[in-house]
């Protein structure tokens, strides 16, 4: 598509793979060569004139330290699934259901005094005096028969959890590495001058990047291989806790958590769910921490010279980047592994100098859900494809500065289709930036804001990668608008009720009842209702989709159904009658081939609800006037080229703004980007098909023929 | 099958149709004539020698009275959509949405105290001083912008609502009849004196079949053609209440209702959803008043000479025929119409001497839902054909006196097949009846308690017909039960904490989390878990459908998880992980064409539970042994005769007295019923299709051939 470019790429170096490095670097334009976790660069590569990004993930690899100072191992908090009592006495192994080459249990005095021993059938707790420890085991006294009980306590995590990961799936016999918690002096000590040696001896590292910072996302494993992940969550804070986490914790805010704030009946704290006081204090109080060991660390690294980037995975617990905190890092660059669209735009909003991508697939022999990739039966150009078609909507709206990839790179010596597409990218991305350099793209007339619990702090992402949040239809709402021409926001419950409404003029609520993404007991708040109900009422769009506003318990379901025109039986109004609909067709609205999953039990809750699409019998959008805006809903959201189109005609279209834009396809199998200020227009192809598609520019409509994922950029 | 016999048959006679009815009335084998809604028997009919029932709805065909009583017509609570504010005042029109004919509202002094308007956004009151009403609409101050308000009032019902359902079906074009109250003394004395002058007027008269005492199941009809039942339930108190009735509650029970507890957040009181304490207060309440004066008019129709039935559908509520009150009636027989299996055994448990039945279809142009049945188009043998395979089911189970139809006979004149059948269905329904006569056919030591709200107030129905309740797992579970060989009680809560467990087998709790099937916040009392804990540790059976023992907010959701072995994820465990799960095929357990729906979100939380079948990769059937007991779990239940042997089969199995039983066909095509006293055999055919079935008889393996519904009777 132009000619061969460099620079803005980061290669994975590989030791003993000189050569190949070498000619990869040429072959894809690297500027930059970067170690891989468990791997050495070598002086050749080193000395060949490239940027070098050495691997710190600075919490681990300090298995001495951690044996000569075990109260510095970083912990969790642990419950036994529920066991039930038969008779007075009850003895409850306390690692029975998990992997215990992960865990060992805090005995000290200072962490047994957080331990609770529930009788989860009666939800209450059980005094200190009914129970005691001994190896391994707590002995419940007084029991009553046929009541479960559960112990929740600390426990050290032997294991850093990615290298545990890497190290089963590869089979490695190495020893396994312990992470050390910076909290404790002892180990900020330790920590920073095992950083400050590092860097004197590695003179010729140009950019340290950090692995993130110190704590990894929950990953707890289980004893039985038939259910070896008991929980994940790449948002969740458990794996700060410790006893000095506790006291300091109650210290600085003036009142104690407890193992329960942790382990919430089971549940523990997931980021799909609303977080409680407690929890967006603690995350708060971590953040401070992590922000105030981390800056000196940076502030290490920059001292020799260097630059400091941060990892936006694996520990990157507590740095919370979109956080008010996050500035006082002093990073120089953040680096965001990337399958999706709505991870670039994760990464591009981040308040940092530079920001890189490293692509997918990881040159490793499996992929996604131990799927082949850089091994027999694996097609990483395929995969290289599908993810590239996702991340450059992404790329055509905001600008990102650098790609890269990681892994080994001897892998790809049997996959020289990949090679050879790797560079064709490489290329594509270095024009794409180049086409935001003076200046973004032109958006339609339409300030989009969606509307959850975490709001700006957590933009974009749920909780981790797509296929680890498909599931729940927001994922899928934030991939359509990555790529979409229009301004996106993320807010909060308290900042809708507070003024970020005004400007908006669409607001997108999407989620399961009770979730984090609906909002649960937010809705309980009339406030909210009836700022939004004003602002639809004003002329805005509430779009909702699932169940949006839901809130068992008031009238209804969802808290805005005066708005929205339909609603979500819980099973109170089985009983009641059900408005009969014709279903409408709006010239041009939805695209061919676009449509939604339908959701039972739903029903219109007044006879002037449009219904613009049905399955099974039950309405899967609709649209309702109110007041001079309007509700608009859908069952449920999946994303794909179609449907991403029909989002934004259904927001242009309810909005009052209309479906004749310019800077448009008539296609949603392409869409493109005006760049006013260089007046370039992209087209790009998100289909393996050849396309022909009409764009309606400023001077009329224009016609380009594009191959399969193929761009054509036109100066005009 | 057998000989012509003759008897306990009611047939509907018609006037200007004699010869007709005479001459059906042999073919048929009736001894009992009656009339239906809107006819007259002529004095040929009168006289020729059968007995006759008529048929009083005694609270309607009294439109003199009521126009010079108007405050002795019956009445119910409405509320108004909700309705948004833009300013500071809101006019609210409280008839905007209901049908106009059906509803009058009472202006009256002593009915408005009750009247109530709330702001649906803060969930707050609105004092009376804020409101104000004039010829049909309140007008509230001092509203906030962009709150919605809603009116709860009094409004009389003017069309008593069967009548208006076949009025307005048939396009009739007659006085519409008004509902009288028998609540107020007036309306006691008017229509007492009322019905003992029809008494003295109609000696030819046997039984009079009362339509059923006062009260109508409610039917609320809406404005809109496309939305007319707005709601209708067949178990609730709606249309008993009025100003007297809540004034009279107040002075017995102590403490006053409000609108409110009626109209519920616009739910209202939804049989199929846990009752609350005031709506059980008040159906009590009520009952005693309808059997007050319910044994007045039955012993007056008694001091005549005549026998009193009761029709156990259209105005029974308040009669509750298994409620503590019912006895006190002195009904000589109860009269229910069927569809189903469940319903045979509904009317079977009354406890009264004559149980009859009035099979369907209905003597009328249309059937369920509007569909043809007597006119072009309806096939009204294939109906009778498929509701008869249904109820003969129950009736190898239970006793019942009489069958009979009802409706307009000369509808039967084109389909001679029609009038074919029946002769075949009373003949064979008499020969049924003659099977129980000796005592009850035999069960498998197999004691089944349902588990619900209801408990033995309500066993059986969940409300309404089959049709009418289809969503719901737990009819299809009682339905397939109404045909099992095995001893059925249903129990509530309350009774399950105090004993009822002893001695049953398997408790079945079927039904969606929240429901009074499920049971909600019954399912907080730790003493119901306890007991259930204990009891299935005994060596009891749990079998769960849906969303048993769902209680959100606990460990997990089930609460009863410990020991089904399964959980369904409401949201906050989407991070957790999952056990991986072979299906276990168990010989014999699952027949050839069972199987049920999936359910999405569950999960195993144990590693030993039992996958016994699965689908869409989640398990859909499960078995937990807990301690000498077991649970076992169904994602749901769809009846049809391989499921129906399918919960028989995991009832023995999981309660491990094995599949290996007598008296059971080798096929769930047929079911068989043995009556030990007169040691006679029946094989029924439940299929369309001819079937060659083995019996495992206490003498060993017996062979029937069967024809397409058919059925043998053979004495050993």
């Amino acid at each position: 598509m132009s000619l061969h470019t460099t620079g803005s790429f980061t290669l994975p170096g590989e030791a003993n793979c000189e050569d190949l490095t070498l000619r990869l670097a040429k072959v894809w334009g690297a500027d930059v060569i970067r170690d891989s976790d468990g791997t050495q660069l070598s002086p050749e590569l080193l000395n060949a004139g490239y940027g070098i990004y050495s691997t710190i993930c600075i919490i681990r690899e300090h298995n001495e330290f951690a044996r000569q100072h075990p109260e510095c191992v970083q912990q969790t908090f642990l419950s036994t699934e529920p066991k039930c009592a038969e008779g007075d006495t009850l003895d409850i192994d306390l690692l029975a259901d998990f992997f215990r080459e992960q865990f060992r249990i805090n005995e000290g005095e200072a962490a047994r005094k957080y331990w609770q021993v529930w009788d989860r059938t009666e939800g209450v707790l059980i005094p200190a005096e009914r129970w005691s420890y001994r190896e391994g085991v707590v002995t419940v006294k007084g029991t009553a028969p046929y009541h479960t009980y559960t112990v929740s306590f600390l426990a050290y995590r032997m294991w850093e959890e990615i290298s545990m990961y890497n190290h089963v799936t590869n089979s490695w016999d190495k020893e396994h590495l312990i992470p050390i918690d910076p909290r404790l002096p002892a180990a900020q000590e330790y920590l920073y001058n095992w950083l400050e040696n590092w860097c004197k001896e590695h003179p010729a590292t140009t950019v340290v990047r950090f692995t993130s910072m110190f704590y990894n996302f929950v990953w707890i494993w289980g004893a039985d291989e038939r259910n070896r992940t008991l929980f994940t969550d790449w948002g969740s804070y458990d794996f700060t806790v410790s006893e000095k986490a506790l006291a300091d914790f109650e210290a600085e805010c003036g009142y104690a958590l407890t193992a329960e704030d942790f382990i919430n009946r089971g549940d523990l704290q997931v980021t799909h769910m609303p977080p409680t006081g407690h929890k967006r204090d603690y995350m708060a109080f971590t953040q401070r921490f992590v922000v105030e060991f981390g800056r000196k660390l940076v502030e290490l690294v920059q001292r020799y010279g260097k630059k400091a980037y941060v990892f936006y995975d694996d520990s990157w617990v507590g740095v919370e980047p979109y956080g008010p905190h996050f500035p006082e890092f002093g990073f120089d660059g953040i680096i965001k592994c990337v399958f999706s669209g709505y991870e670039v735009r994760l990464c591009a909003g981040v308040p940092a100098k530079t920001h890189e991508l490293r692509l997918h697939p990881y040159l490793f022999p499996t992929g996604l859900g131990g799927a082949p990739t850089f091994m027999e039966g694996g097609n990483p150009t395929r995969d290289a494809q599908q993810y590239w078609v996702n991340v450059r909507r992404g790329l055509l709206r905001a600008k990102i500065d650098r790609i890269g990839l990681g892994g080994y790179l001897h892998l790809t010596e049997d996959f020289p289709d990949f090679v050879d597409y790797i560079a064709e990218v490489a290329d594509e991305f270095r024009t794409l930036r180049t086409l935001q350099e003076d200046g973004g793209p032109a958006v339609l007339p339409l300030k989009v804001a969606v509307l959850h619990c975490w709001g700006a702090l957590r933009p974009w992402t749920l909780s981790g990668h797509f296929h680890e949040t498909y599931m729940h239809d927001l994922i899928h709402v934030n991939e359509a608008l990555s790529g979409l021409p229009v301004d996106v926001e993320f807010i909060d419950f308290d900042a809708a009720k507070n003024g970020a409404l005004d400007g908006v003029d669409v607001v997108i609520n999407a989620g399961r009842a009770g979730t984090a993404w609906s909002g649960g007991e937010a809705w309980a708040d009339p406030k909210l209702v009836t700022a939004l109900t004003e602002w639809v009422h004003g002329g805005g769009v509430l779009l909702g989709v699932g169940e949006p506003t839901a809130l068992a318990g008031s009238w209804g379901n969802f808290r805005m159904r005066h708005v929205l025109g339909i609603d979500r039986d819980t099973g109170a109004r089985v009983c009641h009658g059900r408005w009969q609909f014709d279903v409408e067709n709006v010239p041009g609205l939805l695209p061919e081939g676009s449509g939604v999953k339908g959701l039972d039990n739903l029903y219109l809750t007044d006879g002037t609800t449009r219904v613009l699409a049905s399955a099974g019998g039950l309405p899967t959008i609709t649209a309702h006037r109110f007041g001079k805006g309007c509700g608009v809903y859908l069952s449920s959201f999946q994303f794909n080229n179609a449907n991403a189109r029909m989002l934004l005609n259904l927001m242009l279209w309810a909005s009052g703004k209309g479906l004749e834009q310019t800077w448009l396809t008539d296609s949603p199998a392409a869409e493109c980007a005006w760049y006013p200020a260089d007046r370039k227009l992209i087209v790009i192809n998100n289909t393996d098909q050849p396309q022909h598609v009409h764009v309606n520019t400023d001077g009329g409509d224009a016609e380009f023929d594009l191959a399969p994922y193929g761009s054509v950029i036109e100066s005009r």
